[in-house]
């Protein structure tokens, strides 16, 4: 028996309580969750908003949550030098058996039958323990920086994102002549805490970064931004960028993503990361095909993120958060405890990430 | 004083008369045009539909024509190994001084500064002779081919096209876990003279082969697509084949377009290459958004052709007409004279591609 | 019971008779083999020299034989479309269970824990019939040229190493301004059946191509160069060509091979590909590697091909043949039965590719 | 009237003195030099050693010094923001006019034809202030990294070793199965600065990291390693790791490079760095390119770097700095007067990095 937080997929409801769960027998580690942060996923599930989510096989809940730093309880010698006292992010997707997944590539999956904890067939990491393999958890190596790896797993969809962005990008010369990206402009679509990871990988490449909403920002978000030098703007009062060279959507509302489509410059990349499955249509027109043909321009879609992204993406949070004053400590805004489940049916105001701590 | 075929851009009309013409000074290769191709875009300007189309500098006219294949009349001895009497194929961008330009890419020009022969701002091909770079020419080297060469312009956009996908289709592992292309499939959306060259380069490819449109096909072009293996099908009597992993549309209709993008698999890759300014717009909306993210689906625009893509159009053109039974020779199907201007006010029934005799 | 020409690896001999050779329960597919090539690696294995041979599990003899072309006798059902009646080209390398085979790349594998027919541990392809999988048979769909697809095993070899080419230039722009390859030279080392090869591929993507050796050519290989475009030159009389953008040495000697790197134009790139174990060693010393740096030279192994490249190097000798009047079928200098074991001892006088009918 | 470091290239020598130089009128930025670092290439131009290096045009005599970091005195306005007051880090090579260096890689320019400062036909930095255009400046954002941003010259050309061994291991799948690089081997060979920041570099990729050399390391170097996690070993008392994957060359020596490469894993990678033109040869026999060949593996030369590189750079030994204790401070084992051209004609006892404080 261990507490957990359910959900029963894809219906919807939260409980905190006590449930019966089975070890998988060659589950080597034992490991017991700090934090798990709480993303739109969660309350997505939650409100029974998410089709696609389903439960554990076997079970008529599913245990929440994907976003998790843990402790190594209890660890069986592996191959993978995890060891008990070790902090470790465990990885979301499990592969199943295409030509992606069998190269660690689960998030590129090209039949859809991979697993997803806390969200697809798996049971998630918001219970007093769990157990895993081992060749699915990252280590964290830097200790002062436990609780700010709860951000690893956005992160890892940002580094992704940008290992894509480097692919696509290739199809002709995006860079100056002088070889950099300095000068050329990134916008990013949103304000949730992936958008301010987005913003910090923007400003690594020395893109000009812009944040965009269709609302001003608080106070507290704009000294985020601040502290790597990008620039927020509400894009219902006027848009003070001419041209986008990058574009990166969180928002999931294809109104927002064509009226900066229309704006890209030649040769133009637009990642679209953000979902929001009911967002109102927009209207597509035989103009805005042809802009998109006669610039060369990138469309595409990117989610997830594989192993290596999870360990860049550390690598980003650690560094990150000393180069620009902690700003990664910034974004967490809120520490709940497993028993507040309010916070799932709820965001609070001015809500960056929301975790929970065990 | 040289016959030229022209249009007052970008109002449009259509004239064949005597014109004055002066010679760039520099331009060291005289040429007189064989063959030269009739497509939208010229039909799009005599019709006075492409906004962006404009005269040369200095004149009241812009002579038409970007598909040609020419003989050299004279020729200066020069590097590019161009001599008198070879049969040669006329670029038709010019390259600005962009990051792409100035490595012979001005296909994915960077600021819109190039120009194009026949369209915007330079003189085009359809008049009895004309002077150019040596530089600008490609070479036809099989003389049983002079007439077929007429397709390399068109051709040299599909050679591009499918260097993006190329490049593109990297994000993840596309092909099959035989490392081949066997039993994915491609769809092409239009059934006009590039939809066809599409056809057989995804034929090369090995891919299923589909070619569709909103009505039924005339037996001259299905027999073309027998002769290369490929399948034509009316999407609105029902859509024979299931999950797209290449769609290659020629349309620029944005209805049809996300018709089949909403049916693409996995890391799919969708090649946006027709344009139709005023086709009707149609509704995207959150959940079309979140189809593209969750398979990873990249749509991307391509335009025109490199030099090192007429060459490859030329290399492919050769090749498809012999191993398919004359299948190029079958695109053309009617040639005319210059005086014939009809033929630029009205598509013939059941055209693939017009061309002038000269 | 059935005919096949065996040797004991690795210790060699060749030998023509009768023996047992117990099919394999799951293999699907009867072949009978029409035509093997015999090259340099058989002659190896005959003569005892290839240390890394050995035979298949359970024997003490090895059947010979890697190229082939066979008929499908009888088939049972596949998703691979293989049907009695069909003539195939079956794959040399089978998969072990590393990251590269699991994707259909074993010519990459990484733990050198594949077979290869007819060299380590596998039965090859010189025998009355045998028994594969279909998914290890490449289709030849054009039935004129079953005789000349003999040659697709080597040619898949070069289809390999241009992909690896085309990966590894990407480090640099190799084009010239014009996006062109035109003008950039490329040497090819050897005069063998490969080399042939090699030197059709150098020509379709525009490379001046220079085949050289240390002896004079035969009048009948200059005439086969001569169809394609190519050069040939005998290196003890003198170099004349000044510098190399692409070298590709078939000959495995390192004297040859580093006299010609020091020619090498800058972001050059030099493909090893022919292996001569006992070949004398030579002198590389520190003005080499500087040498080598100063310009960004990359020296690429490369070895085998995928099932990809088999179907691209079939696609190649099909277009060859016609586009240089039968130059394939040129290669083929000689036809022999099975029972002539002689063949192995010693090379024929002016052969290319000597094959064994069956 | 400056005072300067200077030699008489290619012949030698080194001065400190006042000399004449004229400003060139159309560069726009004033700089001073705050450190410059001393590296082979300037022991080698002071002693003769480096045929290659050439006087400034009209003068007879050659002011040394590639690695500076300088101070802004005066700036005219200009595109790069660029200001009066601000720390940056000149770049050494200028462009030429071929297709690499057109598009800002002078780093891989095609045809030899551009200048290194302090090298070949161009005044250095080690003056007591010379001008520059801002495009050849990237600017360091952390001040309290000026001292520790005199390495930025020379780690670029790691940032450059790294891309180029991204491009080249594309053409397999390098990675393991669960898409990272843990458990693969990386050898360093050599021990001076370059080598350690080659380390901290592979140790971001995650790589076990190794380091070798043909003596055994003080205890002031093996501190730096283990700061960053890689281990040292004299492989003259034997070689503690089984299978390389990515070789790193900086001591320009053929018999340790040949030595090594004899035991890469498939697929392995062998980046060329490190020159040294009179190192005595080695044998290179058929086996070892048997070897080669069998593996698929790549050697590759990696020379300089460009602007790109330098801004990575600088992120990198600002993140290295911090995450390691001071590690890049550590780097640096001697600051210098310009006066003390002793430091020139011999390397001081335990030397990584010697700089010369303006």
């Amino acid at each position: 028996m261990v507490n957990a937080l359910t959900t029963n997929a894809p219906s919807g409801g939260i409980e905190f309580h006590n449930v019966q769960i089975s070890d998988p027998k060659d589950f080597e580690v034992k490991l017991k969750p700090l934090y798990t942060g709480i993303c739109g996923t969660d309350r997505g599930e939650v409100h029974g908003n998410l089709s696609f989510a389903y439960n554990h096989p076997g079970y008529n809940f599913l245990v929440l949550g994907h976003e998790a730093v843990c402790q190594v309880i209890d660890a069986q010698e592996n191959e993978y030098g995890i060891k008990t006292g070790d902090y470790v992010v465990p990885v979301v997707r499990r592969p199943g058996e295409c030509v992606n997944c069998r190269i660690g590539r689960e998030d590129n999956c090209s039949d859809g039958k991979k697993n997803e904890a806390g969200i697809t067939g798996l049971h998630g990491f918001m219970r007093d323990y769990f157990f895993d393999m081992p060749e699915n958890l990252v280590k964290v190596n830097d200790r002062s920086m436990v609780r700010e790896a709860v951000l690893t797993e956005p992160a890892k969809n940002v580094m992704k994102a940008f290992e894509v962005f480097d692919t696509v990008s290739r199809r002709s010369i995006f860079q100056n002549k002088d070889s950099t990206f300095i000068g050329k402009n990134c916008l990013i679509i949103g304000s949730g805490s992936e958008a301010f990871l987005y913003s910090m990988m923007a400003n690594e490449y020395r893109f000009n970064v812009y944040m965009t909403n269709r609302h001003s920002l608080e106070e507290s978000k704009l000294s985020i931004l601040e502290k790597t030098g990008s620039i927020f703007f509400d894009y219902t009062s006027g848009i003070p960028l001419k041209g986008i060279d990058l574009l990166i959507d969180t928002s999931g509302d294809p109104a927002t993503i064509f009226r900066f489509v229309r704006t890209m410059n030649n040769n133009g990349v637009a990642i679209l990361f953000g979902t929001k499955g009911n967002a109102p249509g927009t209207q597509v027109n035989g103009e805005d095909i042809d802009y998109i043909i006669e610039r060369n321009i990138s469309m595409v879609g990117s989610v997830d993120g594989s192993k290596k992204h999870y360990l860049d993406a550390l690598r980003y949070i650690e560094k990150w958060n000393h180069a620009h004053n902690s700003v990664i400590g910034d974004l967490i805004t809120g520490t709940y405890s497993p028993e507040n489940t309010e916070i799932f049916l709820k965001k609070p105001e001015g809500e960056i990430k929301s975790i929970i701590k065990w």
